[in-house]
């Protein structure tokens, strides 16, 4: 086994604490969420702005409908109990349509449309109707505002590749991941930092370590990048195999930071490698865009995943 | 009484001026809102939309219900004024009532509900139902951006530890306080300075100074930072007690500044302590996240206002 | 008169080309507008979104009120052209009033208020009132967005001193003037840069030089921030009296950099001053902010105006 | 020929990949458009809002129109199938004038119009307009998003010269462009970066160079900004004339980064030149900007596009 090589190397204080976890902690899940939940202060703890921007479609679309059906719902009540005679065109023999047309009339009333045909008429139906119609230009206002921040929430989508290699590199090898933009707008000026964090088998404690990259930041991101972090005498990582970094459950923590230029914003991708993600003795094939003859070129984003195997201790320059 | 510690350490211009005040001051209110109030301009003193973003609920409600039943009135007056018999299906038989319903009418065009159960017939009554249907979707249109601009306003929601502690800290001491993150989403590139005034009982003045910091920067705030400022003869705070701070009303003023990933922007968090939050021979407590068998990790971020009494001069590594 | 202090010091291109024009040159009004009017594209020197977001409220106004009526008399002709006997509820005698009418008509259909009392029957004229509505909502997002983008336009509101003055400083003499922000937000980490453009004599060519200040950033601009520029003998103007700056049609642009708390923004502002905005042997007048018991501070932010002249040759350390 | 000069200047890895591609490539269209095409994910290389942000405003009309009447279309499907004799006031004879009302109220129901003069009486019918109407406003809010994305999009109007220059500078040549902003708005701090992506034809591979600017940022950009590249010794292109740049399939790529004073915001603008842009023996017309009585300058930016021929190794300081 490999001598764990920390010359001139401290671990850092990257905001995760250096608990050695008793059980096999991932910081980041494979998509880069942080893999942590905060608590201890209750309704403190919440989000809902950052958890209606961030949770998926069918979840968005089933708290608009059920809460259109549950505000429509307790306006109908209330317009019952204020009582159907307070209001005009409700043509309906039982109570209980009596009931559904007035929920008809709330959905009507707090949407603004306001067709007419059901009507308040009463003082208390009015009011009731009013503070309706108000209620609902409020929430579609907000509702607005989380429907645009959705969809116009500056990202970085970013594909990276499956795996982690352990590849040749010039005399040596290093660690090397592949990223593109798998949209068809710019990221200008990305940059990337790797860190990894490891269990110290001697003194029981999580550390963490900045890898040194070869090329850290980029103009253009508009093929791929390939991220290489040479394993040298200067790397924390010098000498260990995989074996190395499964004993000590090593995590990879990327973080990649670029402008998108339709927001022309700074945006942020995570991503997280473990040891299963990792393949030793292989290489990414090169990538092949083709360039049509008005020099337009075409790029497949998903042969970033694309390695080849190679003989252990060959050397590609 | 320690000898105040001046050397290479010029009191810097922080923006809060050098005057001497006789009472005694705090720049930041404990929350970090900054204590003053600026006047002398009238109505150019008056920022309408950083009051509505930054007001409590409670008031932005009281707001809107107050003007929406005010614009109402106003129309109801107006409508009054032009006359019922310019409206259709207004009936009432009493003048009373007729306003009432007159009201309820300008709630029904400023929401552009427009049931048309009242609707106008005459000119002038059309003239004035065009107005505030036009002014309706203006001030709602407003009123979205203000709901928005409050719900989406980037912040870092930090929790600061209750007290600033002097603890043991390598062979000496430090000023050491705690923050976390009481949220679900991330921050990154956190970074803090802390400033520290007091009053220079020598030269009458008020003298503001940045203190080093151990670590100003971290990648990750998942779990929580202690923020340490060593005690060393660099240090303008070098062998001050508790008893000297509180002479000089000393004031430590934090700014945190990070980047909060649901929106890819900058945000900023200000705190400030002063003497009486102060605790001496005391260190935090470690914090113990548990990682359950999925390695997520549940932290009690409330657990970072904890901490343990230690004996005086006792120096922990 | 003193004699053109150069040494080491290169002209900088910042931008104003360095033509020397023959009638007087402002690069900048008072209020930090850039004076230059670009032309030569036609409607491709347009800017309609930065019109309407910098232009006065009144302005707005008209615009707003102005484009209302115009697209409602043009869905009114539309709306008679088809021809009345295709609209229910048009209760009106007269060709004229039937006209009025449809004028009112698309007032309630563009805003979606749509009473009913007056409705499309034709199929024409319901094509081009669903027309209408679909154009209004339209509209009206774009004007929801206008008076967004205004009313939460993200600013600096600075107060600058009326006057400039040449002040003693330590041992010689310095340029400074104040500023401080007049409204209840904060602006943190201000930087200032100050430019100093003037007529070479005898290159008859502009010169732009950037002033080196004695402090060019603070923390926290909470009271006010005195900005000078150290008239040493490292400064271009080392030695040029007003009748100096006079002669070569001086003007000093200042760009303040901070970021406004309330958004999490970094905000410009700018300011011109000319040479009647300079006084000679001139003083600042220390604020005198005052704190309540509670700690509290008030501060007069137009205080940041007054000077007390001193004797020339006067030093005050 | 002359010899490729590449003392001390490694080609760079900027993101764009080094393959020499067989066909003429051009990375960036003459407007900055990148001319890659990402696909192999199928409906995760889309990116609607980008599209609908960025597409042609005759795009957007007509996307916007087609889905209108084809939402309609589907609405008036269903309110036909539930059946025309759950609506009131369908006052129509034939079924196809029946299935065109119905069309009408869907229109009248997604804008939340609602005149009501068709209404809904069956619950299924109701049930359906409720749906719809909150479709319509959930709709509209997207809407309303794209259309402020699109009208508020912090961008660079930047007009760059038709050509490149190689003109006479200082004792040698120099690689010149101009740029100016067509907008009557600022932009503060611009920066320029100039890459030159070149085939080695030696190594058969792509290269990329960093140009060395002999100014890279201007403080304002109110006039036109001349951004000169040195042909000395120190650059890459020491020596190659117009016939080598050509051989070499050779591409300037231009990224220009300023602060948009309205939305105090960076904007990024890119710019490729090729060589059919590259005109030697010529230099810049000095623009002629013109000040009024009142100091206010005129300038015509077109004017940034003319030059002069001058006589080969002719130089002018």
């Amino acid at each position: 086994m490999a001598i764990f090589n920390n010359k001139n190397k401290e671990a850092l204080e990257l905001g995760f604490g250096s608990k050695n976890y008793s059980n096999r902690v991932r910081f980041l899940d494979s998509n880069g969420k942080v893999n942590v939940h905060r608590a201890g202060m209750g309704i403190k703890n919440l989000d809902v702005y950052h958890w209606l921007i961030t949770t998926s479609i069918l979840n968005l679309v089933l708290v608009i409908i059920s809460s259109y059906v549950l505000v429509n719902l307790i306006f109908a009540v209330i317009y019952f109990w204020i009582g159907p005679q307070n209001f005009g065109g409700l043509d309906a023999e039982t109570s209980s349509q009596q009931f559904i047309n007035l929920f008809f009339f709330s959905a009507q009333t707090i949407t603004t449309l306001g067709y007419g045909h059901i009507y308040p008429t009463g003082n208390a139906a009015s009011v009731a109707a009013a503070v309706e119609s108000l209620l609902g230009l409020l929430t579609f206002a907000l509702a607005t505002g989380v429907l645009y921040g959705r969809f116009s929430r500056p990202r970085a989508h970013l594909l990276y590749s499956n795996n982690i290699l352990i590849s040749p590199y010039k005399d040596g090898k290093g660690i090397m991941f592949r990223i593109a933009n798998r949209k068809q707008y710019e990221l200008i000026e990305s940059e990337a930092s790797v860190t990894i964090t490891l269990n110290n088998l001697e003194s029981k404690k999580r550390e963490f370590f900045n890898l040194k990259l070869e090329i850290s930041r980029i103009n253009f991101l508009t093929l791929s990048w390939t991220i290489v972090h040479p394993l040298d005498e200067e790397s924390p990582l010098f000498g260990l195999t995989i074996k190395d970094f499964k004993e000590r459950d090593v995590e990879f923590i990327i973080l990649i930071k670029a402008i998108n230029d339709t927001y022309s914003q700074t945006v942020y991708s995570r991503k997280s490698y473990k040891v299963e993600e990792m393949v030793e003795n292989a290489k990414f094939k090169p990538l092949t865009p083709e360039a049509n003859k008005n020099g337009r070129v075409r790029l497949t984003v998903t042969d970033i995943h694309l390695y080849d195997v190679v003989k252990p201790n060959t050397n590609v320059s």
